[in-house]
Formats: C-alpha cells, sequence, structure tokens
C-alpha cells in the first residue's frame, strides 16, 4: 500500500459530490429520527443476531422493532462482538460524522443511553435532511417504489422514482397483489393484457415524476426467453383460478413479465437496472430483511435472449454472487447494452469489490463504469458506504498510478488523470447511462 | 507488503499456543519416526509423482510405501520439482526445525541417506512426541476417529476424539462395514433404529472421551432433506438385500442418516464439524490420498435444511472449492449457527487463505471465526502449516492496521488490538466454540 | 508494490527470447500491413463497439472490415474510450515500438492519417516480419492449422503447427465441412473409420511439418466418456443423412470424436492443448469474433474420463472462466497429464492473471508450468501481450522474493533464483512439454 497517495487520492475522491443510483429511501422521511432506527438496518440486527442467537418465536420478534430507543438497549451489548466488520465502521462514521460522538462512545456498556439521546438531538429535526444532504454532497438519490406509490410531492431535483418490478413477475401469484394491481389500474385483472396495461400506466406515471429506471432482484439462475402472448395467457388464467404454477410454468410467466417490462422501457427511453442472483428467505431464523442468501452457482447466461432481444434497451446491472463478477465484466466489455454497476450486498466488501473494480478498470470502456451505489434505506449510510467503496477506489487508482511508473505498456497516469477517472465512474457516467440531468456544479463538490 | 510489521505481528502470533481443530493423528504414535514417514505423506507422493509420473499398476505399488527409507531413496530426486511449492516449505520447516538440517542439506543428490539417519536419531526416541509438543507449544489436538475406535488410555488433555461420521453414510453400502457397525453395537443391524443405535451408542462413548465434535466431508453438491422413518427403512432394506440404490436413493439415506447424526450432536450439545464439496477417486492413476479433487460448480445451498433445521447445533464449515468461499462467509454473516472453519486441502494455500480471510475479517462476527486447523497425520506437521497460516494472518491484520491509519470509516488500530483478534481466531473462538476447556495459561504461550 | 525490485525483475524477464506456444498466426502474412489491420483485430472492434454502439445489420457491416483505411477512421474517435483498457495499451506498445510514434500521436481527433500513413511505411516492407522477430526476440510460434491446409514452404524452425479439431466434432455437422473432409481424403465419408481415416491422415502430415500438438477450444461443460464404435456409426449414419441430433446425441460423437483425437496424439507422441469453456454466438449483435463469451459454471469434471483413460497423453490446458482456475490447479497439481497452461481470453487481464501465477506457483510442480501464450493474429502483438504476463511474472516473484525474506517457512530467494523460475515457466517448461527442440541460445536473448 502506498498510504500517501491513497490519502491525497480518497480526499479528492471524498470531496466529489454524491449520486447514488440506488437506494430504499423513503422520501417522505429520508433520515432516520435516532439510532435505533439506523441499528434497525439489518446489517446490524442480522450480524448481532448472527453473533449470539436473539430468542424469539418469529423474526420480527427477535428485536423490539417498534422501539427504537429499547432496540437501541436489546443490540447495544453485542456490538463488540461485530466491532471487526465494516457495517461497524460505517456506523462509526455516522456516529462521528453526523452525531459527534467518537468511537468511544459506543464502547461503554452503559453507554446506549446517552447515545441515543444524542441522536434524537441531531437527528429528530425538521432540518436535519437538508442538513446532512450538504453536509455530504448528495446531489442524486435513486428510490426504489412500488408501482403504484403517489409520487406527488417528490422533490424530483433531488429524488428520481424507479419503478421495481417483482410484483410484476413473482408477484403475480398473491392475490392482494393482484386486487392492488386492479386498483391501480381501475379496472380487474382478466387478460394478459391488463397485466401489460399495470406496466404501462406505472411507467408513464412514473415518467411524468422523473423516473430513472426499472428494476428487478431476480433469483439465482433466472432464465429469460420468447413467451408467446397465447401461452401468457394460459398461465395467467390458471393464476387467476389460484392454481400453483409449477417450477416451469412460473418461470416462463416470469420470462413474458420481464419482457414486457423491457417493452415499456423501449417505449419511454428508460434503462432497466438488473440485481441478478438472490435466493430469497433460505434462513429460518433470521430477522427481518437478514434471511435471504444467495448461490455461488449462478450464471449471466439466462439473460442472453434477453440482452440481444432488447439491444436498444441498457442494461445496468449488478450481480451477488462473487462467482458471476468476471462474467459481468465480459458482458460489459463486448455487449454494448451491459453496463456493470455497483457491488451488491454480500459482494459489497473490500475483498470483492477491490477485485471487481480491478477488472472493471482493465477490460471495460471507461464510459460504461457505474461506480457505486448506496442501497441505503437511510440517508445517513450514503456518506460511509461511499467512502468504504471511494477508498477502494482510491488504492486501485493510487496502484495504476505506481504501476504505470513501470509498466511496459502503459504511459505514466497523473493525479488529475485518475481523478477523471473516478468522476467519470461516480458522476458521469451515472448521470449519462440513467438519462439524467448533469449537476449544477460538477466538479470539485 | 509492509515487511517490517508483517514480521513482528507473525513473530508474536507466532508464539500463540497451538490448539489445532482438525487432525489425523494417530494418538497411539502422534509423531513420525523418520523423514520416510513424512514424506509418505499424499503431498509429498502426489506432487513428485504429478511433476514425473511414477511407474506402478496401482496407488499402493507407485512408491514403496512399506519401506520409509526406501520410500525417501525414490522420492529424493523428484524434490526439486516441486521445491516452489509450499509443501516443500513445510519439510524444510521439518528439517530446519526438528531435525536441525538446513534446507541445503536438501540439495545434495545423496543426500538422502544422511537425512534419513539423522530423522531416525531425532524422531525414533520415545520422548520425540512430548519434546516435539513442547517446542512447537502445541496445547490441544483434536483426532479423527471411527466409531468404533477404542478410546482408552487417551491423553485427554491434549487430545479431544471426533467422531468422523462417513460410515454411517456412504459405508452404509459397504457390508463389512455393516458388520463392523453390528459388531460394536452386539447385535444385527435390522432396522434404521439399530443404525440410530450406533450413532448413539458412538457419540456416548466419544462424549466419554472428551469428545469434540462429529465430522463429516461431504460429496460435491450434497443435499439435505426431510426423510421419514418409514422411507428411511425401505431404503436400508434394500441395502441390506445388497441392492445398488440409484442416487436418488443414495442421497435420501445420506439425508436420513445425517439428520441423526444431527440429533445426537442436539443430544449432546456438541458441533458438527462439515467439510464440504470433495470428489473421490477422480484421478485413477494417483498415489493413495492422492486421488480426490473438488468441483469448482458447488454449492452451500443444499445444507439449507439441515442448517435450519438444527438451529441449536453448531456446524463449524470448511469448504473445498474456492468457488464456495463466500457463500460460506454470507453463510456465517447471517446464520447464527454457520461458523467458517479453517482453509481446507486444495484451498489451504497463500492465495485462497489471504482472500477468504479478508473477507471473514471484514464480515463475519468477530466471535465466530476459527482461524486455521492442520488437517495433519503427523504432529510434525502442525507447526509448518499453521506457520504458513499465521504468515497470512500477519500480512492481513498489517494490513488491517495500515489501512486504519488512513480509511475513512476506520479507527487506528494498534498492534495490540490485531493480536488480540488472532488471539480469538486461533484460540479463544476455538476452544468457546467446541465446547473445550480453557488453556492453563492462554496469553503468550 | 517494491517498484524497483518489479522494474529490475521485468527488465530481466524482458530479456528472454519469446516462445509463444499459440497464436492464430498466418504463416503466409504472420504480420500486419497497416495499422487498420492491426484494429482489426476483434479486441478493438468489439471494445469501440461496446463502448458506443457501431450501426450496422450483420456483424461484418458494423466497421468497413474490408478497406483498412477507412476502418482506421471509423475506430479513431472511439478509441478514447477504451484507453482504460489494457487492449488499448497493447496499441499503444505497438505504435512506440514499431512504428516509433508515442501515445500522444492518437489524441489528435484528426491524427488517424499520419498514423497510417506511418503504418503502412513500417509494416508494408517484404522484411518487416524478419525485423519485427528480431527486434522482439521471438524464436517459436505455434500456429492454428485446419487439417487440410497445406503446409509446404512452412518455416519449421520458426513455425510449428497444430491441427485444430473442432472440424472433426461439431464441424461434423455441417455438410461442407464434411465434404472438405472427403476432398482431403480422397474419398467419401460412409464409416466413422473414413472420419478416423481424416484425423490420421492429418496428423500424419502434420508430424511430417514438425507438429507440436492438437488443439481443441471446448463448449461449456464438455464431458467426456466412452463410447463404442457401433454407437458412434449409428450418430454417424444419421448425421449424413442430414438429421439434427439432440443434445445428447451431439455429445456422444464429440466424446467419440474427441477420444480418436487422443487415439493419434499418442499414437504420435503429441500433446493435446484444450481451451476449455466458451459459448460461442451468444451476443447477437456483435463483431465479428466478439460474439463468445463464457458460462461461470463450467466444470473440469467432465474431463475425468479424458484425463484418465489417456495417461499417456500430456494436456496442456487453459481454462476461459476464473471459476474453473483452481479447478486446474488442482488437477495440475496431482495429474501427471494436465499442465497448466496460460491465461485465456477472458482470463487474460492482470487481475485473473496475478491470481492464478500465485496459485499455480504455490502448489503446481515447477517443472508443468507453462508461463503464456498471445493467441495473436498477428505478430506484432505478441510483444505487448508477453510484456502484460511478464509484468504480472515480475510482480508475482518480486512478491515472492520479499516473502521468504520474512516467511518462517521460506529461504531467502535471490533474484537469480526467481529468475531460473520465470526461465522455466517461458522456454524451458513449453519447449519441453511440446517436444520442440531447444532454442540455440536459450539464456540471456
Amino acid at each position: 500500500m502506498q498510504s500517501t497517495v491513497i490519502a491525497e487520492l480518497f480526499k479528492q475522491i471524498d470531496a466529489l459530490p454524491i449520486v447514488d443510483i440506488h437506494t430504499h429511501i423513503d422520501w417522505k422521511q429520508p433520515t432516520a429520527r435516532n439510532i435505533g432506527d439506523i441499528l434497525s438496518y439489518h446489517y446490524y440486527t442480522e450480524l448481532t443476531h448472527s453473533a449470539e442467537a436473539q430468542p424469539g418465536e418469529s423474526p420480527e420478534e427477535r428485536f423490539p422493532f417498534g422501539d427504537p430507543e429499547q432496540l437501541t438497549r436489546a443490540i447495544w451489548n453485542k456490538l463488540p462482538l461485530i466491532g471487526n466488520t465494516v457495517q461497524y465502521d460505517w456506523l462509526m462514521t455516522i456516529s462521528r460524522e453526523y452525531l459527534g460522538l467518537p468511537a468511544s462512545a459506543w464502547r461503554a456498556s452503559d453507554g446506549w443511553q446517552a447515545v441515543f439521546r444524542r441522536s434524537v438531538e441531531v437527528m429528530d429535526r425538521p432540518e436535519w435532511s437538508a442538513q446532512l444532504l450538504q453536509q455530504s454532497h448528495i446531489r442524486r438519490v435513486m428510490l426504489t417504489n412500488r408501482y403504484d406509490e403517489d409520487l406527488d410531492g417528490l422533490d424530483e431535483a433531488l429524488f428520481s422514482p424507479c419503478l421495481r418490478t417483482e410484483s410484476f413477475l413473482h408477484g403475480i401469484h398473491d392475490p392482494a397483489e393482484r386486487e392492488q394491481m386492479a386498483a391501480f389500474l381501475g379496472r380487474p385483472l382478466q387478460q394478459v393484457a391488463d397485466v401489460v396495461a399495470v406496466i404501462d400506466k406505472a411507467a408513464a406515471l412514473f415518467c411524468d415524476h422523473g423516473m430513472a429506471y426499472a428494476a428487478l432482484s431476480t433469483p439465482v439462475n433466472m432464465r429469460t426467453f420468447f413467451v408467446a402472448e397465447e401461452e401468457a395467457q394460459q398461465l395467467f388464467d390458471r393464476i387467476k383460478e389460484g392454481a400453483a404454477l409449477d417450477s416451469e410454468g412460473r418461470d416462463t410467466w416470469n420470462a413474458y413479465a420481464l419482457a414486457r417490462v423491457c417493452d415499456a422501457c423501449r417505449r419511454h427511453a428508460k434503462p432497466f437496472h438488473l440485481m441478478v442472483g438472490v435466493n430469497r428467505d433460505t434462513y429460518a431464523h433470521g430477522v427481518p430483511s437478514g434471511m435471504d442468501l444467495f448461490d455461488s452457482l449462478n450464471s449471466l447466461s439466462g439473460f442472453d435472449y434477453l440482452f440481444n432481444a432488447y439491444p436498444d434497451v441498457l442494461f445496468p446491472t449488478s450481480v451477488l454472487a462473487d462467482t458471476t463478477g468476471l462474467e459481468l465484466t465480459a458482458a460489459a466489455w463486448i455487449r454494448h447494452n451491459v453496463f456493470p454497476s455497483g457491488h451488491w450486498w454480500y459482494s459489497n466488501q473490500p475483498t470483492d469489490i477491490a477485485r471487481e473494480l480491478r477488472r472493471r478498470l482493465d477490460v471495460v470502456p471507461r464510459n460504461k463504469l457505474i461506480g457505486y451505489y448506496s442501497d441505503a434505506y437511510y440517508l445517513e449510510f450514503v456518506l460511509p458506504k461511499f467512502r468504504m467503496y471511494k477508498f477502494e477506489l482510491a488504492a486501485a487508482l493510487a496502484e495504476r498510478m505506481e504501476r504505470s511508473r513501470i509498466h511496459p505498456n502503459m504511459e505514466t497516469m497523473t493525479l488529475d488523470e485518475v481523478l477523471e477517472l473516478a468522476q467519470e465512474m461516480l458522476i458521469t457516467n451515472p448521470l449519462r447511462i440513467l438519462g439524467l440531468p448533469d449537476l449544477p456544479h460538477t466538479s470539485g463538490g
């Protein structure tokens, strides 16, 4: 490690404004109101539960999720067990940067009340969101929204809605979901054309509010293929009757619905952001949002049909399994419509970020790299997560600079040159690929 | 690399006493009697055979396994071909540390006799074991034992027996194995209940001798699922008749027997150590124990049922395939009863140790990390193998210290803090997770 | 990074002569005639097309492949978009080393004509090939040849033909290919014995011209197994009738034909070079040779039968998927007839080279390591590609040297010792394993 160069590079990259292309932030309440909200993030509940099993009959009962103060108390004494993790480091950054509390404040076994009190003082103020945004240079935040979410009042200069599409695929089997779609559409769902109409109506409404893209997290080894209207209709008829489709039938419906979402993306010239390869609800004794895993046996080849059939749709793509990392890099290397996007969930840690970052930097055209997104549930997490990434980026770029001085095939790279690359990955590319307007003052922050 | 910090850290980590949670050591003859015993370890026979094929009709005939002196002679001139390997480096450590012979003693083409002679002088003494244990600070050694092994006379302060359970799964198809089980039980195996009784009797006997855990090495992509007693009985009836079960039948029996081992672990509050993903006997022209490989296509998802069905059983888990590395890390990250354990066989080399170590250090609760085990057949291998790991650990911790000085999310870590982490991984966690008594003087060695 | 040691090591490794064990060079026109030929290499057309889609109805129409000058013009303004890639770095080395043009010559948006003109001056001369070979110390070049290629006039001191065998496997389904085989054989293909006769005749002819090895790039998850003559004949009868075999039938034919190629290798004591795991024609909108990808789900276990059935045939093996990397290392570690060979295509970039290199250096006998090949279509690419690899090798060996000074199991390695290892990997091993004559002056270059 070349600490001095990394530190200098990080400082400059950290000064860049933040464009966060994927979050789960609630735009009506984008920040936490206290440290209990922060600690309710599944990373803290799942890690402390993993460190030492939390009692409780169901996921919801393991921690007092309805009472942030008691949640803080319940989790406090287990935090030292996860003090080695990057997730704990995020928490310390939140504490230092936003609460003004040093890490030492977290070490006293009876310190939870003082921390909680301080967190309320800072976070439970009407001006907190605005202050945090300014302090952290957060300029654009993509959201995750249901098709029927009322977006009126959305601050479109800051937030862009993104149409989550699981409801049209797996969700179709849930009668309550179908009823909500019917309510949204204003008529019963009789034909597949009605489902398509839901997608269309949602896309049109979202576009009215500055939609960034459609989004889907996919199950492991999802397959895409052509499905005829008639076959989809037959499946939909059975779904309406409440029949449980077999695995083939479910896959076929998913492939059909996915293509219809792509049709909407095409029509509105919007990208489709894929997050590939999650196994839902595998850990029976977990905490809420802490029960999903991935499978190392996961292939991107199931998307060949989709990528080929929609050459005019852009597909920013994230993968969950480390084993799919080079496959994504290779797809982005030759496919004009695939863009490697950030580092997702279990792959969102230094070791795998570092590897994928280097692969992408070495063989994917520079204008296609989408550096990072936070996946955050509260705005407080954006800064620490981006800093984790930006540090790895600084390390990779410092290495690139040093290599360039002695590498037989490279020319010496300057600090300005590698910073330009960082700015493209973090700002220019995401804005251009997602069709978002430029930032008022892009350079410097 | 920051050589100075790594060297300092290694020195301190190397001074820690050794707790070795998995070996194949024969407690009645725990050390080698000469260098031929050492060279009979499959790493040396397989690597020299791979470098230059050794003649012989069968695995056993390739080297003179019955005659350590001739084995030494046969292997000697091929050793330079594997001089680049970490396994050769283990050998040199054994030579330097125990025989007092420098690496140069191994370079003369006629040097084998001198080395052999010296090895007999040192190793073929009654006090050799005790001396080695003291010299190398080896304090606890887990064994690998058959269910019917007579454990009377075992030095339980040093050795803990571990119940190997392959016999109850794949072994059931072998009539001789079934007869041995019947002999052990004292009555014929008629019902599956009799097989369960064998497991129970073995577990009880092992517990009387300080059993550490049950253990199993699993085939690639093993699946676990609920199997009803009646179905198991039907399968067992066919097995007794000598019928060859199809793959589905074998898998079903394995799933049944595995669950019964878990029942025993539950009853005795003992962990179950899994070693996941080996393909046995794939290389037809190999040497003994040098014929197994792994498959990069291997998933942990087959264990979802087991991990969920036995939340009260602890599962220290090793994986053979590098491709399962992040899957194991993710499982240990959220599942309260999965513990990443060491680095097994083909993954037990610096490149993959370094990667998995960093992943685990970054996202798995620190109290769940089981650093390393040697898998050794003779006590002589414990030290060199642990040193290989400890060097990677020192490198990872040195990097962590250096990062912490400039990382935006981290606080500066001291040498003492990272050493505490090392001690947890190497001593405190293994002892606590396996339910072993504390070491007399844990700190310092 | 220890820049000084790496630079010194690289300098010495770069001075070694080049033995290139796999290329696609046309021995009748081994060099490019202008920079347009260089830019027609799929890496440049696919990357610039990926960066910004190139219009065109078919792969061939996307760039003016027939007109090197216009191709240069078409690609020129997109080159900055791939300026971050290692492939662009190869281009700059070609420019600097062979054209005498600095990288800055490529930055002017109207510079293409000057570069093109200069390239013609240098490359379009009769003595260019000889001059390039001398300048770059290229001493041996393996080719890729169809069975019916006329090899008369081949400079066997420089070039060795390698028998590409896809025609005998997948090619068999193409009537035109079968006719060409019949023409080559001088009689119609009636029986499978006639196909075997084609293989035999080709092998014999190739051996007359200094054949190095037979070669095959395999589809993802290829399986090998015994196929009886009668079964192959039945399949061949159906193939001749123009029947489309199902996947099982195609696999069976492939397994049969592959074994017959191995028979020929055995008879002539020639190695069989395998390149494992490509998915052909997956990207419908690509450029020529830029439409293939790989699948992370790929296993070497399908080759168990082959490796076991032909213990007397040597199998230098490359893998395309990063996920097969440790599987290959493990196979080479224990199997006497498997040799890890170079770094192929999507794995031929610094991140994955660095990882596989370290794995192989640590656990595969040193006499089995085949360092690198260029896969080049023109001799101009040999030097920049080897330099990319040699830099990674220098970095790995520098790290090994530094580690050896503080590693508890290692002895201090000298510069000469690591250079010896490099020379084995790059020259001695490839020559010995492929049965090629020694270089006139091996050491120094």
